[in-house]
């Protein structure tokens, strides 16, 4: 698609860029600016180029931030003895958002996968092991995807963490809460049998 | 949704501002731009200021424009002697895309509504008139919404333009080509059969 515009079409080709937006999406987004005001358009822009320029990786746990440590591992509220173990930044949003979870985490960037070439010293394992070592952290908890490449992370991360004598644990595996059993997979619902939670005798 | 990225936050909160853009898409998408170079999120950046700064309106038809003529108005190429009466710059792009128009364009920026207080004059009906009594222009059609405001506003320019002596005429009615005809309204297919198109006898 096309416009008379230039100045239109250069902007809707940036804006199609982003997965998820089409080229009527980025249109619409385009003309929306149109209808505001100069000076948001320009907030807009300098939020995206200072989010650009400005983001660093947290020196402590890998996490996006803003500063040389992040509002997590800043935060002196934050249990620092216990570590959750995750892939990535959206994992943190994730746990961060269910307020269930008050500890530290550390973001690997990645998972083992032998296919891609991608080793235990490829991602931030050494990092997290160093980390442990220094005997203030006494739980981690692997946050990991149930797929290939999580299982095998977290298969290697746990026998290193158990040889530094700290607690390790993995997130229960089950059907989902609200899901309907019909719809699980075999795999799934057959762990979820195999690891039932009791209700008392 | 709230991370523990301020810088994130903000662009989260620019981006979520677009029509259709809901918190999680526009993380996806400030995720998107620290997985790409500065010099992308940069250029992004310009053309979304440029757009924002440089538009214009033309200054024969209204339509958004680079210069002070659109590509439209400035195509040698272009009939002139026929309009193509539109309500927004929206309803341009779509002609033009069908490949199947070959005239110019007024783009009236709105429809004749007394609810809203919208009469003839708060729109380019004035300028359609101007251009239209400059003698070069033979056939409008009006494009316009099938609605209460684009009926209304047909009518109106259809009158005024009929005084002028040039040839008036409206889209066709009917359902869509297509479209299966137990979903058709009974208004269009009750206007598809009064306005049925004869295949010869």
């Amino acid at each position: 698609m096309s416009t008379s515009s230039n100045l239109i079409n250069k902007a809707v080709e940036q804006l199609s860029k982003f997965p998820g937006i089409g080229q009527k999406s980025a249109l619409r987004m385009a003309l929306y600016l149109l209808k505001k005001s100069e000076s948001e358009t320009v907030e807009l822009s300098q939020a995206l180029i200072n989010l650009r320029t400005e983001i660093k990786f947290c020196q402590q746990c890998f996490n996006l931030s803003d500063g040389e440590l992040c509002n997590v591992c800043a935060s002196p509220s934050k249990d620092a003895t216990l570590v959750c173990v995750v892939k990535d930044f959206q994992d943190v949003i994730a746990i961060e958002n269910t307020g269930q979870y008050n500890g530290h985490f550390h973001v690997l960037g990645g998972l083992i996968s032998p296919v891609d070439g991608i080793g235990p010293s490829d991602i931030k394992i050494p990092e997290l092991l160093n980390r442990v070592s220094k005997g203030e952290i006494t739980e981690a908890i692997l946050a990991l995807s149930s797929t290939l490449e999580g299982d095998t992370t977290e298969f290697y991360i746990a026998k290193k963490l158990r040889e530094m004598n700290i607690k390790v644990s993995t997130l229960s595996k089950g059907i989902a809460v609200g899901g309907e059993l019909e719809y699980a997979d075999e795999m799934t619902l057959a762990r979820s049998i195999r690891n039932r939670t009791s209700l008392g005798s």
